[in-house]
């Protein structure tokens, strides 16, 4: 096994030999790839993209398949591509035949209907005539009897066509007296709600008029090409002249793809969105809005705006009804954003009562502590070691990613995801991994590697003492380890958290255990195990029973929020009440720290 | 003389020799360029560009002067390029010596000072610490105590740098309680109103805290290049699928160059620009917003729009600063649009009482007649004959034009526009020259050129007889005449005047004797002679005193919109009071046109 094939976007790196055809790989790597005909080059499923390394060149099948621009670009038959050399590979959703595991499973709380924007569903005008001289926008006015309505420019170059393509009939969409845009009668409005993560996004598309969901999909931010965390990417925007630029055409670039994919899923046409909301923390607000970023990178980590912004969808780029608005619902401070606005009303811990905790884990980890006294927040550089990366045989959540470990009387017992083959450990895999081996005595309290029984299992490798969770003989010659250096990833990852955990808990002069609820939300603390977490200090020691898992409150915030302009108010007095405590500003901070490294 | 210089913008046509400089060919053409050193290389003020044909390569010196770059793109100095064929050239307004006149003349009515846009000349600001994390927008809106301050998205692209480069002091423009720009301390804001004829542009630069008119300039319309009047450009619109951008980036482009002119006249930035009025006909107004006009270049001509418009001023691609508005006045119904609006506000017509006719001539000529009982207005394409075009030796107002005529005792004496040797004949003199024929007997009331006593200057040519009105032997080989199908084009423009004027005369029930004024507005009206407009039937015959010549009023209208918010809200009702009259649904309309193409 001379090469090696990158299987994006799901993080997987595996072996292979020259003449192994790609999809061969990929189901090396417990990659399941769309393959009905089972890789003949007859059904054309197994499509993916070469973006870089050797592989044989396309043939007659394949361009006729795929057209000669595409294969031109890299787009492939997997079952038709032979390996030559190292290659990385994109594989698109379509692909996969199993389908990813997105990050958009949240609850819904139940809201009164308010939307911003409605829809008048059928409209019908009188059709202009020599004796009927009155504008097209006059004729719309008199029809609403709406003297005041206002028709932004993108929605004044579309009407007068509109209205004559559907015969003067049209269902016309409606913020207060603004038009949004014009559809053939009948069309209900969409709204569209985005958690842009530093790692990940999640999309839901949704009937402004039921308040129902239609779709939902997570999608990777093709931002991390410049950078994977935050401040890598303030950085990229600082130091290169079309750095920011970069970043904002990428992140929306990115919005109108997951708009348009959910819309295909569902029949429905971008144009029908008419209202928007996006959550992110304030660097992934600022970089989306190609607001600068320079004060923001620096201390004291001044945003240019913290309060809620409603700007033009066209302005931003994104491809919704002409006269569609984006919503950004308010920052709080520093990094902590509108993603933990929408959180803290998504969750529903805001109305839990008592102490609350709650922590939105993702590679930015934002805290906040709900008391009858007051609220406090802060943000933390947690790192993306929990999505997989910075962890040796890391990876996303995907089919055969190991997500429970169980290490009992000497033997280890692994579940995987869709039961496939292991590839690779995910975030909730690595936290079971690391709690079982503190628990089975392979890991001390510092982190170094060592046990009694487990001689077979652990080895010297180059990143230290590493713990062979699969041997390669038993997997199809693909060994998964986890190493010295694994372990400091999660001990940095999970100290950051629980230091910050502890500033705020002594900024409201309470203990952990005065905690009515610790609430956990994002995609990775949707399938963690609290008891896990508690064992190696990641969360207080408390009963199972104060933990609520949420799934991804900061989507499921935003979706209330494109639902109910009571909602967006409710978030302005939120952004407002909360008082941000800025860590590195704390004296206690790195002794905090330095404490929370360990694994208790 | 074997070839054909074109010298632009000023529309003339000069004869020339191989080896001829341009400066020498522009010389013979009357057109006095800059040219210090008297054509010797030297003083590098000569500058034009050569848009067509073939010249001389430039030489070293003409490099050295103005940079490979620009030589590349035509830029020569015209002393040194000598004429090899057929030439067209560019002059810019900076290489002619005497001032072209421009199209800005006009009256101010005096206004109350009511402006949309003012400036907080000086705000401090504290400067952001760890114990004062607010954003830099809530830092404004503290230091403003204007809590609800917004901030559109370009104008937050900017405060972080500009409050920084500043060191947290900034001379602010509001718009209510929205941020225009952030500016240097003590930088006062400046309004740009423009009037959008179909062939011409005016263009002002106001101080909206003074009100003071800081510098005026005229301008080509470079939409010219796709159609001569409104009908041709709605048909380039409709005929090519990049069409309409075509003509709406010329506009936007145009208003661009005009503003960074005036702004460099006065030492500004065109980024003071906080505010701005455009008024145009109502299709020029769809053509420079991008709004469609398939619509309207068909019966019954609707608009897209006909109400006032405030839109942000970077949308439609102008350069002022971040937040800037344009505002739109509104238009009135078919094409009679807001500069006619603007040309009832400037001119002052509204306020005079009594029964007032009033006529904005250009391309397009729009008529209102206002009475005590109710105000009507119609359109009327009168072409472009008396700016020149369509006229063989017709040419634009310039040094050189024949801008009177007197033909008395058979002897013909002209006056020429700063006394330079005719080339050719504008609008005022081609009036004053029918007129005088028609009373020296050299045309009938039908337009045949004939006249006992003139013999010597009469001829058969090839578009009919013609009128030799400057004989080529007295004046450097440049014969000026006036033929068949020259009093032709005058008889169309000024038959629809009369014609639209009778039909407002017939709607309001009154006849022409009733009139107690006529309002002559537009750039042609400024200077043209009232008696050879009633002798040829143009006007009414009434006596000159009820007549007023005022400049271009509709330009001055804009400049009152720019300096008052009330101003606009009576332009609404204005807009809404005046009866719009289609002159082609008019059933007498081609009977009193046919009646009014004749030279009474």
């Amino acid at each position: 096994l001379s090469f090696t094939v990158d299987f994006e976007p799901i993080g997987r790196r595996v072996p292979a030999n020259r003449g192994d055809s790609l999809l061969e790989a990929a189901q090396r790597g417990g990659i399941v790839l769309n393959a009905t005909c089972g890789g003949e080059g007859v059904c054309g499923r197994c499509i993916i993209q070469v973006v870089a390394g050797e592989v044989s060149p396309p043939n007659f099948g394949e361009i006729a398949e795929l057209g000669e621009a595409d294969t031109q670009l890299g787009w492939r038959l997997a079952c038709q591509t032979e390996i030559q050399g190292d290659v990385r590979v994109h594989i698109p959703p379509e692909s996969f035949a199993t389908a990813q595991r997105t990050q958009t499973e949240g609850h819904d709380l139940p809201i009164a209907l308010d939307p911003a924007v409605r829809a008048v569903r059928d409209v019908f005008l009188p059709p202009p005539g020599l004796e009927d001289l009155r504008s097209d926008a006059d004729r719309l006015r008199d029809a609403l009897n709406m003297p005041a309505l206002y028709f932004p420019i993108p929605v004044l170059r579309t009407i007068s066509n509109d209205l004559r393509a559907n015969e003067f009939r049209a269902s016309i969409f409606l913020r207060g007296s603004t038009v949004v845009g014009l559809h053939p009668p009948g069309t209900s409005a969409l709204g569209f709600a985005v958690d842009l993560g530093t790692t990940k996004l999640a999309g839901y598309l949704v009937d402004l008029e039921s308040g129902e969901t239609l779709a939902a999909m997570g999608a990777m931010n093709p931002q991390i090409a410049y950078g994977e965390d935050v401040m890598a990417r303030i950085r990229h925007a600082m130091d290169n002249p079309e750095g920011a630029e970069q970043l904002r055409r990428a992140a929306v670039e990115a919005l109108n793809d997951l708009a348009r994919r959910l819309c295909a899923q569902t029949g429905r046409s971008v144009s029908d969105i008419a209202d928007a909301v996006v959550v992110g923390n304030t660097a992934m607000h600022h970089l989306f809005l190609g607001l600068p970023v320079e004060q923001l990178g620096l201390a004291p980590y001044v945003p240019a705006e913290s309060a809620a912004l409603e700007i033009p969808a066209r302005e931003l780029g994104l491809e919704f009804a002409p006269g569609a608005d984006v919503h950004l619902l308010p920052n709080i401070a520093g990094f902590v954003g509108a993603d933990h606005v929408a959180m803290l009303l998504g969750s529903g811990m805001l109305d839990l009562g008592g102490m609350v905790l709650g922590l939105d884990i993702g590679t930015n980890t934002e805290i906040s502590l709900i008391t009858p006294r007051g609220h406090f927040a802060c943000s933390t550089a947690s790192g993306p070691a929990f999505e997989g990366a910075h962890i040796r045989h890391g990876m996303r959540a995907a089919p055969g990613a190991i997500e429970k470990v169980l290490i009992h009387e000497g033997q280890v017992r692994l579940q995987t995801i869709d039961d496939q083959p292991p590839v690779g450990l995910c975030g909730s895999g690595i936290l079971d991994l690391i709690a079982q081996m503190r628990k089975a005595g392979i890991l001390n309290n510092r982190g170094a590697i060592d046990g009694p029984g487990f001689e077979q299992r652990i080895r010297q490798g180059s990143h230290g003492r590493e713990f062979v969770l699969v041997a390669g003989a038993e997997n199809n010659d693909l060994e998964i380890t986890f190493n010295r250096s694994d372990v400091t990833e999660i001990q940095l990852a999970k100290g950051a958290m629980r230091a910050g955990v502890e500033i705020l808990l002594k900024k409201a002069g309470i203990t952990a255990q005065q905690l009515d609820k610790v609430v956990i939300a994002g995609a990775f603390g949707t399938y963690l195990d609290v008891h896990s977490g508690i064992e190696i200090g990641m969360f207080p020691r408390l009963e199972r029973d104060r933990f609520l898992q949420v799934g991804n409150a900061a989507g499921a915030g935003a979706r209330m929020a494109l639902l109910s302009t009571q909602v967006r108010q409710r978030a302005a007095q939120v952004a407002r009440e909360v008082r941000y405590v800025e860590l590195s500003s704390e004296p206690s901070f790195s002794s905090t720290f330095a404490r929370s490294l360990l694994l208790e």
